[in-house]
């Protein structure tokens, strides 16, 4: 519970321009009531600030923050994605509850002072325990869970937990080595865990989503049921989907078809739908995929940083509120880097300027829906903007920081997002509750 | 002049490796003389912190640091090299010394701050007036070439500036426009220019290089003069190679060669010599090129910002001193940024990890030579390590920074660059004066 507020900037995003002389009223709940323009003194007034909506980090994995520094020597050549995932494993195999705690804390508090303000925790591994010897599989405690869900209420952001469900290693077969600590092996006792989660959230900052981990992962009859389970209780529901080409052929392989295509085909696919990376996706089935309403989340430093491949933005925004953000493994944490690189990459493929622009040609303005209004509508929750009716999630960058020395209230958002970074940020508020 | 000092942080990099308990000694010219196990009391210890050599920034046109924000809208669909081109002319037309002359001290301030402590400023306008109206073209005053020597000594920051000939707009073709701010249009003077420049140099700080600014606005013969005075002068020669497809057709068109083949085939090519660019230069001549000892400078986000296109930056490393960066157009002013795009982008076209790395199979310590020595070898200068004849250019990073929490002696450099940005940089030496 905070206290009534009004805010005022010095300039305030009105989700076209920074205007000057605008007031954000906020309850003592947390939520924008209005937005107008001043009048009378602000309880709290931002001098030589701009205010913009807080980014949206739509997907990531907290504990993978332990990886930075790690992973990056290649002795007998070059390395690749798979490569990658075995020193993820070996972190995932020496985690307990105080370090993963401390991981999920350091992940968040800096995602805050990067920008982001509210996060789409993939959750996958669940257990601090294996559950079993190796000879047998029997699913973990279940721990982390609600070690993720601390983790955020300490640093103060915004989570929407995804549970990830994980049932096998890779199509028709068995979890092994440290996948054991994802294990969830009945989907029955999975949504009984989802219901305790339910009782255990902070109501104003903490929500739940289904995270079915991927068409590897996940038998086709529980994949159905997850995402119609979603549906059925208003949840959404992310999916990891295309980002290696062996995964792909291996679904190909065992269903004939690819994972996309088979999402098309199987589940009800819309608004509720965030599929995660689609970087070897087909255009023609991005583009029935868009057009439903479904979303795509794509993570520009992780699939750099993992050597993915380039995705196919641009058919992506065929629908604009289409394409939203993810940090995913955490290796650097930074809202505007991650913005300038979406368009930066495909740039360089295609050597043309302006992949990602609005209907008026506008690439900034583009950028930062993708940052906030596109990762709140992929996870369902009322931010992303200043307006009446959203969370107050908000953040506050220095119009006097040098990387911005120069701009005025025309060319600060495009001088932020091409050339700063979080360290231009000086307050962050959550829900009303200033953060920094 | 500065005092002798001592130095010990809590790491030192020794070129392999972070070490404990190393002092760096320097003398009052602010050279190194020694770098050795502690013995006494230190005049400067830095509790907390991780000595690195300061990075270079081979490539930078400080004035364009005026374009930050701008040029980022399309109304009439993508843009690409050519119309950002336009934007820079208008913006040089609009400058006097006094808007110069900040314009070079933000960027070099901001320079220093994001970790690059010596800059080869690569400066072609070196004109306050247009020299004549339109009809006539005449040189101008050349007042901006001692507006950026001023700027460098206010901000600080060690320059090599890289003085450069432009003759014609494009092979053949006069000087229009904002390009004829540029003018250098007799050699001779050209150089009497230079030798004036020679004569107003802090000599602690500042140095003189050769940039013929490309094939399309150098002559040949004025382009082997200077190449040649260059060798003989014992300047280095900095010249923008391949960037566009347009130029490279264009000079096809006029000599039957690339740009490249051309260079490789009519002046001296050696260590002298660098490269900016070479983003569409073929393998073969780019293996021939590095071979003779010369170098070449990518500028990873300007590049993607512009959308050049992909520097074949493997085979160039063939060599693993020849690729070193530069800042170009600072949209954006980061040393770490510009590294791991560096090697992110090409993990993104090869789809694998570990374009950049050393002998050992190691990206960090690959990138960091790109970063320091690489670039000191370019413009032929001694920075860029800590050892005993360098001069003390060195940034300390904040060990306990969040972005780099968890990192250990092994794991810090590869955290830095990976997952960190200057904004975890503390202190900035140049020639032994601390800056910040």
């Amino acid at each position: 519970m905070t206290t009534q507020q009004t805010i005022e900037a010095e300039y305030t995003w009105d989700g076209e321009s920074f205007r000057a002389q605008l007031q954000v009223h906020v309850d003592g709940q947390g939520r924008i009531t209005r937005v107008a323009d001043a009048e009378g003194a602000p309880t709290r007034r931002l001098a030589r600030r701009a205010l913009l909506p807080g980014f949206v980090n739509a997907h990531s994995h907290a504990f993978q923050r332990g990886l930075r520094g790690l992973g990056e020597s290649y002795p007998l050549g070059q390395g690749d994605f798979w490569s990658w995932r075995e020193a993820m494993y070996a972190l995932v195999l020496s985690l307990d509850r105080t370090s993963m705690k401390r991981l999920c804390v350091q992940a968040f508090q800096e995602m805050l002072a990067a920008g982001f303000t509210t996060v789409g925790e993939f959750h996958y591994l669940h257990h601090s325990n294996l559950g079993a010897d190796a000879g047998e599989l029997r699913e973990g405690d279940f721990a982390f869970d609600e070690v993720v869900l601390e983790a955020a209420a300490e640093a103060g952001i915004r989570i929407s937990l995804l549970q990830s469900f994980y049932k096998t290693g890779a199509i028709g077969r068995p979890l092994a080595g440290g996948q054991r600590r994802f294990a969830t092996l009945d989907l029955d006792r999975f949504l009984q865990q989802l219901d305790r989660l339910a009782a255990k959230l902070h109501v104003r900052t903490q929500t739940l989503g289904l995270a079915p981990h991927s068409l590897r992962a996940v038998p086709d009859e529980d994949l159905r049921r997850l995402v119609d389970e979603a549906v059925r209780r208003g949840l959404v529901c992310h999916i990891h989907v295309e980002e290696q080409r062996r995964e792909i052929e291996e679904c190909v392989a065992a269903t004939g078809k690819t994972p996309l295509e088979w999402l098309l085909a199987h589940v009800p696919v819309g608004p509720h739908l965030t599929i995660v990376h689609a970087t070897h996706s087909t255009p023609e089935r991005l583009r029935r995929f868009v057009e439903t309403g479904a979303n795509v989340c794509v993570c520009p430093i992780t699939e750099g940083n993992l050597g993915d491949g380039l995705g196919d933005v641009a058919t992506m925004l065929t629908r604009p509120d289409a394409v939203c953000i993810g940090s995913d493994s955490n290796i650097r944490l930074d809202a505007p880097e991650e913005l300038r690189w979406l368009e930066f990459v495909r740039r360089l493929r295609h050597e043309r300027r302006g992949v990602c622009r609005d209907s008026a040609g506008d690439v900034a303005r583009q950028l930062l829906l993708c940052g906030t209004s596109n990762g709140a509508r992929a996870l369902g929750l009322p931010v992303g903007r200043i307006e009446a009716g959203c969370w107050a999630a908000l953040i506050a960058i220095d119009v006097y920081a040098p990387e911005l020395r120069g701009a005025n209230a025309d060319t600060l958002l495009p001088a932020f997002l091409f050339g700063a970074s979080g360290s231009a940020i000086r307050e962050v508020c959550v829900g009303g509750r200033w953060i920094r």
